[in-house]
């Protein structure tokens, strides 16, 4: 198995604990070298080498969540996976916090505090709006459960609105109701179909709402969020993700008052995750079943 | 009846369709008016009238969860009620979002994002650490109930460690572990013993935690709170309440980096819970029963 990537020592490390059968090498993620490509007959990255097809790797383990950087190039003929770990409990937790520092104006009271300013800002009682989450799979699945058990009502989106167990109704993107909503968060990966799939006809269905991207940048037309913003159908907006990273600094989301942007931090990659997930996917292989994470090529996730 | 405060008159509206055998008038909260002082028999408000042992009042409704400042110039033979409402669900929610807020490291990323500066900081995993409730009555018990819903350990401290169903273990102060713990929250009525009763004694056994003061500003002793900010035994204090409130401006609290300062926002009352407590006390007088909410005058709170 070839690892790249910073957590390619700590990886090999791990793995000869946890696998002292796999032999594993740390490699350069842009091209193999002629003796790696011969050798491995398994990958770990983020990305896929150029010379991948003209080796002997049939499996790609991606050590994170979203696999839209290695599925464009794949060859054909190779199983992929990827990480999810903790992932939907750590993305939950972060769109909880964020609600809630949203419904306490924590940022409010922050630039409140730099003025020695003592004033109470109004808050609307909790209840009676739902949070409407983008995606029903492992991630989004993670945001239903934690805002649940928060006390939220959650309603998921997918695209035939079928059932899904840690959400209280799931309904297509056509068909739920965005104008009550407090918010709309985004856990969708990146696909041709998801692509720009949150633009003006969505945004502008939403009233004083907060949404927040956990999915992939791309999925918000920027300048659609941007005119919603300005007419209020967004309240705010909170942005993890980026269709470039990091945020170029000249970026209008840095500076506008309603945008809360944070680097790429709400689903961090742990390597006892990526760890584990290897170690699951290797037995399954072994086992002669089909591993568990497997991304749907023809899906794009 | 008589009402003050800013809400009197919308508690005299609302009271006129809840109860409408009882007789309203609103008052002055200093001092009652002769005729006022013989036609009523309860009074409502946040502190007690100079001359209320001379007045025909014999109950007082304070529209708010904490009545030190009734207590200790409540003429004998007077019962004394207060307001709880939804407060111990909201204040509950005031300490997850600010313990959420911290994890998150939700003001680094406000203070990165005014300089543009795309910078993942560490977060720790989330497990392990319990969070410390000093009080298990109404208020604590509700920020016990909503952290465990969150997923979190709570652990409550009561004089005698007696058990209290919201929480996963409950101990006296000098019993419980507080190097451990993520953090220690202050959700005491002010009384002759708790005022001070959080001081270098107690901060000192705390390890890197949050401190968070939903209770009454003088549970804490100041200048303790900063020398164990200084030693790190506490990583960040979040205060919503203050021993004089508004904060004064030359307060060094509001200027320290590792101090969030809210202008007492946690627990807000609103008229519909106040109303709805007065009701609930009234049938309980018509109907020969001890109220609901009683304050103990021998314990102070």
């Amino acid at each position: 198995m070839l690892l790249t990537g910073h957590l390619a020592d700590r990886l090999a490390d791990s793995l000869s604990t946890a696998l002292p059968e796999l032999a594993t090498r740390t490699a350069q993620p842009d091209r193999l070298s002629a003796e790696d490509a011969a050798w491995a007959d398994s990958y770990v990255g983020r990305t896929v080498p150029t010379n991948l097809a003209r080796s002997g790797v049939r499996w790609v383990h991606v050590p994170a969540a979203g696999v839209e950087r290695v599925v464009t190039n794949l060859p054909s003929g190779i199983m992929l996976t990827r990480t999810i770990g903790s992932m939907p409990r750590s993305i939950g937790g972060y769109v909880l916090a964020q609600l809630l520092a949203h419904r306490w104006r924590l940022r409010d009271y922050a630039a409140h505090q730099s003025d020695a300013r003592w004033q109470p800002l109004p808050v609307g009682r909790v209840g009676g709006r739902s949070v409407v989450v983008l995606g029903t799979g492992e991630i989004g699945s993670g945001v239903g459960r934690v805002l649940r058990s928060a006390g939220y009502r959650v309603v998921g989106v997918n695209t035939r609105g079928t059932p899904a167990a840690d959400f209280d109704d799931v309904a297509a993107l056509a068909d739920v109701d965005l104008s009550s909503c407090l918010a709309l968060v985004n856990a969708l990966p990146l696909t041709p179909a998801t692509d720009g799939l949150i633009g003006a006809s969505v945004l502008d269905r939403l009233r004083d709402a907060v949404v927040i991207n956990v999915g992939r940048g791309s999925t918000i037309v920027t300048e659609d969020l941007r005119a919603a913003l300005e007419a209020g159908s967004v309240a705010r907006a909170v942005l993890d993700v980026f269709e470039a990273e990091p945020l170029p600094a000249e970026d209008w989301r840095w500076r506008h008052p309603l945008v809360v942007v944070t680097p790429h931090v709400s689903g961090p990659t742990y390597p006892e995750d990526v760890v584990e997930a290897i170690v699951e996917c290797y037995q399954a292989f072994a086992a002669g079943l089909r591993p568990p994470h497997t991304a749907d090529l023809g899906r794009g996730y």
